[in-house]
């Protein structure tokens, strides 16, 4: 049995405490938050508090709180040599105070779609100072997930600014291709099959072997004509600049 | 029952035969390619032709061919006042030549992931120059797919200019994903969720609503750092563009 203790109120805090609250293996003998409020309707008002001082002992210390916040949470613990944890994808493990044994545990998934998600998909990162810390963490990962890796501090900020492309750059481009439809009236449902096509293809395939279109094949009269199509400067512009870098990209590898 | 005759032999007239070839109210009646290929391991010989002086009597011609080879297999059609369709994204349907009855008969998908495609969901667009005609091609595409359109030449045009951004742009992002993960020993699989999560939240969000990330939040630190982190100056300068494209899109609407 592993006992956990949850510090943080929001969406991460929650999901956690979600996931692991039907699990045999794991109990999540306490909450805390600023507030003292319950986190999940099962929540007994007894295991909550607003108190650090009231922190009672257990095997992991999640501490599921805003970016901003790790730092000085981890300064208020009243205890030393403990694991303490956070789930943030861009804070590095030792910016936490070195009076506990640190680690990083952190599911890499947008928590805000809705509240039922399949855990068994999330991809978890896992840190930590000490071995069997790491392993301790890796066994409680694996409760929900068979994706668990090993990742370095400095390959999660690395992994952050990958997630930058493929997740809120990839949203954008969504966004200009929803523009271009509704300032023709089109509907942009329309193109919703292909956006789900093209995100699967890549797991099956990689992405640099699934590129296709008028960029890679060179095909200057159709560039030119969807150039003239595109009505705003930033259109325009965001077309030239994913062009010339999927040419240059393509080029290299020739 | 509405009797087609497919021309051309690549990958849509391949998809357009599978799709049709157990469908009960269509019967292909015959295929025609230069090279009298068979297109489909049911077809009969006897069906197919190499020759377009040879083709036969039926409600509609399905030109599957390359863009650029559309024009002119409408110009060597051996009769007149049929309705011919072409298949394309990006051609205007009356550059096929007017002795005919013209359509478009658009299936809005990438047909190359695999052969076991769910009809069902792609999206047909349709066009036609007489109303009787488009009414035939709409009942056409209702066999295979709830999702048909009717889409003009110039919306199909701006629809293709739309496509390039969700599918081959966002490809292209995936590919940097891809190379900055690679550049860091991180397996690209841990961004596989996410990428699946991001083009599923756009159904039932609209995609300005679905923005994240440190571009939208006017986040610096952060903005700064990942500039910092990143290697080559082709994926700085996209993550500048793109970025400053969010910022202004996002501030015009505030």
């Amino acid at each position: 049995m592993i006992t956990i203790i949850i510090l943080g109120a929001g969406n991460v805090a929650k999901h956690i405490y979600t996931a692991f609250t039907n699990q045999k293996s794991v109990r999540i003998i306490q909450c805390y938050n600023r507030k003292g409020v319950s986190i999940h309707k099962d929540q007994k008002k007894e295991n909550i508090t607003k108190n650090l001082r009231d922190l009672i002992e257990a095997d992991i210390y999640i501490i599921a709180v805003s970016d901003d916040a790790i730092s000085e949470v981890s300064d208020n613990l009243p205890f030393t040599n403990k694991l303490i944890v956070h789930t943030s994808g861009s804070v590095p493990m030792l910016s936490m105070n070195s009076v506990n044994r640190r680690g990083v545990f952190y599911p890499l998934q947008t928590f805000s779609i809705n509240s039922t998600i399949k855990y068994s998909t999330i991809p978890f990162c896992i840190e930590a100072e000490k071995d069997t810390d790491r392993l301790l963490l890796k066994k409680l990962a694996l409760i929900l997930s068979p994706k668990v890796y090993d990742i370095s501090s400095e390959q999660r900020s690395v992994l952050h600014v990958a997630a930058v492309f493929v997740n809120n750059f990839t949203n954008h481009l969504f966004s200009v291709g929803n523009q271009i439809c509704s300032e023709n009236e089109i509907p942009f449902e329309i193109l919703h099959p292909l956006i789900q096509e093209t995100a699967k293809k890549i797991t099956v395939l990689d992405p640099d072997k699934a590129q296709t279109g008028p960029a890679i094949r060179k095909d200057n009269k159709t560039l030119q004509r969807h150039l003239h199509i595109l009505k705003k400067d930033s259109q325009k512009e965001l077309y030239t600049l994913l062009t010339q870098s999927i040419q240059s990209n393509y080029g290299k590898k020739l």
